[in-house]
């Protein structure tokens, strides 16, 4: 299974010209999820190769307006390219969205008084914070959150997700190719992360150890692919551990929303080997003290998390736009958004983790793993 | 005074890499005012010659998306560009905002739930639709437009202004330069055109004359030109009409939003004699029944309300996407935006009106009226 991700914006705070807000994709086999939606995010993937059609899934890290005033905009734009047949209609399948308390709240207003009817259904899946996620004044009353009123016409009711105290973390689904987690984050506002957890694959059947033992192409290799034994003619016993390689372990991505910090001790152990690892890098290891009162990351805070998990790869994302993309970078332009990956990189030095820095429109192929 | 307007995006129902979504400044001495803000404006405005922080009054014609959802994000960036210190805080002006019932409610869950804190005041001045403006489902309940709870912490209360029904039209405000009223308009949502009309100015001091009647420059010519008569010492009174040409007549600019038709006879009469009249033309006159169906209009009936109007200048905007802008526009192309010009010049080609077919970034400037 091919799986990338795409960055539809890798800016902070505001979308500028040169950086999108915050917004990326991970494509698997032509299923699309995608991880924020800041203001402009239906334009950037319309200038992407992808398709927002495709979308079947959406995360919110946090209610900051650069992480999400584009999605009631995207959700019509969807509609828009959907098939109006009321017969296609009945069978599309519901969009699930996921993101902190509130956000139901959020699309019925924005959807509901601009009169937008979507012609597929939706639902939204809350997740609560805790109240150590962020300072006092990041919290939400429950009078801004709570739910007037009924349904939006397309809206189904979706689950709200509570801590799993014994995991410490958000247990969201889990499908035929993933186990998909969420994870607290510090930050102004309670900000999560997201692990997408691939399963593990059984490995290649072993067809030299087949043949001597006489079993033939056909039936009984997908039936020892699948985790049977199976009897051959002559009486012999044949186990899957015999002809399998061992498993091919499942691939991990983790994504995480803005934040200066980790909470508990449940993102490190369940991002913990990631494939990729997506962190902010809002400014650099120099405005250490301005990153962590706006409860943001620098290259060095993101390096650190990235080596607690062992990570293969550290992408940073979510510059500040004071920092231009590498493209448009002129000499003698004081913020360099290459330091930042040099930064990170000097961190990591002394480990295997490659640095990457998202730009817009990157796209990251995340290749199937090696044996354990 | 100059007097301009750029369109910041003229696209219909989403907006895409070649034609925003839409928004447009008029801009006098330095002061702008936004007309509608659909998703992706704060970009459009940085890609152009304006400044986002000089804007100090938003009109919201309806409340569609692709008329909208650029606002919440907009405020924000604005405020970032706000100088912080407290002192300057406290002597920022309020914004005011005009717009339908349910703006003050979208914008106090949208930067609420977002935690967004504004660097300066603003106020929502809600505009009561009539139930004729739109077929029925596109009526807000009263449950949709409660507002719960508190006020935005900048949020100051806005007034909520009902049609005049003398005149068939909202007055909004009056200020030194304008007189600034609104109208009904026929859509799928209750949906509002803008009239904006300069005061008259005095005309220029006939200094032939005045030399004549022995007037030397100075104090006496002020209170002419203020409309004082005066006594000169040889005992003749000097009237201001013996010394003033006549008045010169204020710019009037009407703005339209979305519509299939004007409501009331309100709208013709208060944009009579209009210098620029802006009107939606989002598909061609082939697809007129398409274009009504969905609220919007045609080239020939924008012109038959130009007609009607006696307006000066014509200008369209609110291409459906299918439209690709001049520029992109290739040989063989089935939709060709200039045959939407070429429809509505035909249908004025009797009259004076002048048609122009707005782009995105384009500025008209909108030069002082002749005398009468
Ligand atoms: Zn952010
Ligand atoms: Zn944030
Ligand atoms: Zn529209
Ligand atoms: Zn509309």
């Amino acid at each position: 299974m091919t799986m990338d991700m795409t960055f539809l914006g890798t800016g902070s705070a505001y979308p500028s010209p040169h950086r999108g807000a915050s917004a990326l994709v991970l494509r698997t086999d032509g299923d699309c999820w995608l991880f924020d939606c800041g203001e402009g995010t239906q334009t950037q993937l319309m200038k992407s190769q992808l398709r927002a059609g495709r979308i079947t899934k959406v995360f919110i890290s946090h209610l900051h307006g650069d992480h999400l005033f584009g999605l009631p905009g995207l959700l019509c734009t969807v509609s828009l390219n959907t098939n109006p047949d009321p017969q296609s209609q009945q069978n599309q399948p519901c969009l699930d969205i996921y993101g902190p308390r509130g956000l139901r709240h959020f699309l019925r207003v924005t959807l509901g008084l601009t009169g937008s009817q979507l012609l597929f259904p939706y639902a939204v899946h809350e997740l609560e914070p805790t109240p150590d996620q962020s300072p006092e004044e990041g919290q939400l009353s429950p009078e801004m959150t709570a739910e007037h009123g009924s349904l939006h016409p397309q809206e189904q009711l979706g689950r709200t997700i509570s801590l799993d105290v014994s995991s410490d973390c958000y247990r969201l689904f889990e499908d035929k190719k993933f186990v998909v987690s969420a994870f607290r984050l510090f930050h102004r506002v309670p900000s999560f992360g997201f692990c997408i957890q691939e399963h593990d694959r059984p490995g290649r059947l072993k067809t030299e150890v087949l043949k001597e033992l006489g079993v033939k192409p056909g039936p009984l290799y997908g039936r020892l692919k699948a985790g049977e034994s199976v009897t051959l003619d002559s009486g012999r016993v044949v186990l899957p551990s015999e002809v399998l390689e061992e498993d091919i372990p499942g691939r991990k991505v983790c994504i995480f929303g803005d934040c200066s910090s980790v909470l508990g001790d449940g993102p490190l152990r369940l991002c913990s080997g990631a494939d990729v690892l997506v962190h902010e890098a809002t400014l650099g290891n120099e405005h250490r003290e301005k990153a962590v009162d706006h409860g943001h990351s620098t290259p060095e805070m993101a390096a650190a998390v990235a080596r607690s998990c062992g990570a293969q790869r550290l992408v940073l994302y979510h510059f500040s736009q004071r920092y231009k993309p590498c493209t448009l970078q002129k000499e003698g332009d004081e913020d360099d958004v290459s330091e930042l990956k040099r930064q990170a990189e000097d961190a990591l030095q002394d480990t295997g983790t490659q640095v990457t820095l998202a730009e817009d429109f990157l796209t990251l192929s995340i290749p199937l793993k090696k044996k354990r």
